[in-house]
């Protein structure tokens, strides 16, 4: 096959007139790469979507997380239509918010309490604002090119930010803890926090994990220095471990943030934190519109008990070593050298020799236009509902892509 | 009857020991009057809900604004199931997204394009992000009381909050031409925008609506300086007119941000603009985890197309009147002055002499006991559910209230 994308053409020609710049969100590729990919989804199931041309893609972006334990997972389902019976939003919320809180902070090691949101950002620009009301403090320190989501404090992008947002924010390089000492001893006493990724994902580049020693290292000059540690666990929360990922990439936070995954798709986010931090959680103002929606915590507890019951992390480990083994063996058997990157459960894949990502660019579109989605600038993901027979597929398809890649690339 | 409320306190107590002050929210009669209302919800239809010990309440705060044809409405309902039957959550948006966008362009007079959030705050600060980033400029007069939502550059605590977050919002009172004119000299040429509510609805205090020339005046001085208009549409749109609240007061907004009643309790918020904003509109970081999400898109455009369809604003305005002259009438029958307060679709109450909203908060209490929920500290909300019936129930409940509060504080 060969995907027709005419009717997610006619629906961006109507959009550019009504939404600025057509789309936004996360459909980076659409301005990197006209109709490379679909624009608009028409439904989804298990490990696939179909887009609006009817073209069926077996996919591995998830909605770029959420999708855990695949699209429209029958107990997922069962619970939100269970809630939703009764009703769902009110002025108060329902019982499911206190069980909800109770079961996060029993599953998460250092957490005794939890708050909800509607997006990572909301999380991760209150959990900031939680750090500065317990120190006193007003600096916080993130790693270069990590994303921490849409707020003004954080995000990648200069439009409407002023200077005054940013001030206090200051940076390090990921596994280099030389960089964050120096930042450390060039404002002492003033750091309120640090906030870290449980690996370094940013976009055009690859995943890196932390290194020997660097969360260790993190972790005493925090302790040294009173700086709490925020992790933001928005985008893997529950794909690498069934109790957050600071299990799997050890460090001890002081505040961890949700979202993603939490509730296979509904919208729901969280943060969990130590006691030490209660008062001042409690002093930082939080609420929203739809703050009380008791449909998204019923999805979310489902989610977080299956995530344990069925041991997701490592059956998305498994996949994800399937999948990746698999394709850096086609990619050789063509003659090209890639390189797989973990966690399997959010992997990516670099080519060699690829300094501008054309080659991983047009890998993804030949996949595409053949029925497989794999984001040329962003990790991808795994979900429980992606089959071996899935993967092997995947793989077969990426197998004719790698072929035209060595032959376009070679000529 | 007489509200037993011991399911709502045992919650409660577990609350305690893993949320941070138990509860956070719209719930603030929780801190100032405890176990008058219930805490937790457990079902609702139409204009009622029922708390987690079975009593059932008359509401008139529809979840605080965004029940607005009923609680489990059965069209929004249906809109919802179909599109979830599909999926809702892709990697890309789904076909609605450009169907509401329209929708909302065509009815929204000034309105060429539109965006969408979860929150209503996703949507006032990006829209004074998008104001900076097209003017240039760093500074946003606001008015003294009024709310914006839970950002730290507006929230009404200081938890968490420093200075910087403030440095460029200034403010200036409500229906007070003269000092808004005031801190736009102070500030020549650096002022992107003003943020305005449709009318004044602090918290604790009673609605005020814009008085004769003030939003004339302020439309006049901001054309005239280059300050664009953003109308904070987030409590009010669709409950005041269908094609938003600037046609009932009237103004011209540069961007408007709608929530609340948007989706009739589905999780959405929209921002819409001019084309003028277009380009800036297009430069301003928006997405979200959950941005993409086709099922809260299609109860807004059912839920819009429904208010202009039933004439809901004018319903509501009637409904509320009925209510509003009902409870003066009752009042002044158990020898208490009271004032009702305009909007009727989103009313409120004030007590001749109560300074302190004592008598307000005893009458409140009482009629939860005995099954209405009025708030005594917030506007209330009518929804197109409330029967005339129900209303004149709540009515016959307040005059047993007034009497009983006339003969506790007259004793």
């Amino acid at each position: 096959m060969s995907s027709n994308r005419q009717k997610s053409l006619e629906l961006y020609e109507r959009a550019v007139s009504v939404i600025p710049a057509g789309v936004y969100g996360h459909t980076s590729p659409a301005a990197t790469l006209p109709i490379a990919f679909p624009y608009y989804a028409e439904s989804a199931e298990g490990c696939t979507f179909t887009d609006v041309d009817g073209n069926r893609y077996i996919d591995f972006m998830c909605a770029y997380g959420p999708i855990l334990l695949g699209y429209n997972h029958p107990e997922i389902e069962a619970a939100a239509r269970e809630e939703k019976a009764r009703g769902g939003l009110y002025n108060h919320p329902a019982k499911v918010m206190v069980e909800l809180a109770e079961l996060l902070t029993e599953r998460i090691d250092f957490a005794d309490w939890a708050v909800f949101g509607k997006n990572g950002s909301d999380m991760t620009t209150w959990a900031l604002q939680v750090a500065r009301q317990h120190t006193g403090r007003k600096k916080v320190l993130t790693v270069k090119g990590a994303y921490h989501g849409v707020d003004a404090w954080t995000n990648p992008s200069p439009g409407g930010v002023i200077e005054e947002d940013r001030l206090h924010i200051h940076h390090f390089s990921w596994n280099d803890l030389s960089s964050f000492e120096q930042q450390v001893n060039r404002y002492p006493g003033e750091i309120a926090a640090v906030m870290l990724t449980p690996f370094h994902h940013p976009a055009f580049a690859a995943n890196v994990l932390p290194g020997e020693g660097f969360f260790e290292g993190i972790q005493k000059i925090c302790n040294a220095n009173d700086i709490l540690i925020i992790l933001d666990d928005i985008r893997c929360g529950f794909r690498l471990h069934e109790a957050g990922s600071h299990k799997r990439f050890p460090i001890e936070p002081d505040m961890s943030c949700y979202c993603k995954a939490l509730g296979n798709g509904y919208p729901i986010s969280a943060t969990v934190g130590k006691d030490h931090l209660q008062a001042a959680a409690g002093k930082v103002f939080l609420t929203g519109s739809y703050w009380s929606d008791a449909v998204s915590m019923a999805t979310a507890k489902r989610c977080v008990e299956l995530v344990a019951e069925l041991n997701i992390p490592e059956k998305l480990n498994t996949l994800g070593k399937r999948l990746i083994t698999g394709l850096e063996e086609a990619a050789a058997n063509a003659g090209l050298k890639v390189t797989g990157h973990e966690p399997y459960a959010m992997p990516y894949l670099t080519f060699e020799d690829d300094p501008d990502l054309r080659k991983m660019q047009r890998f993804s579109e030949i996949c595409a236009n053949e029925g497989v989605i794999f984001h040329p600038h962003h990790n991808w993901f795994i979900s429980a509902a992606h089959t071996t027979e899935a993967i092997d597929d995947a793989i077969e398809i990426a197998s004719k892509a790698f072929q035209a890649v060595a032959s376009e690339f070679n000529s």
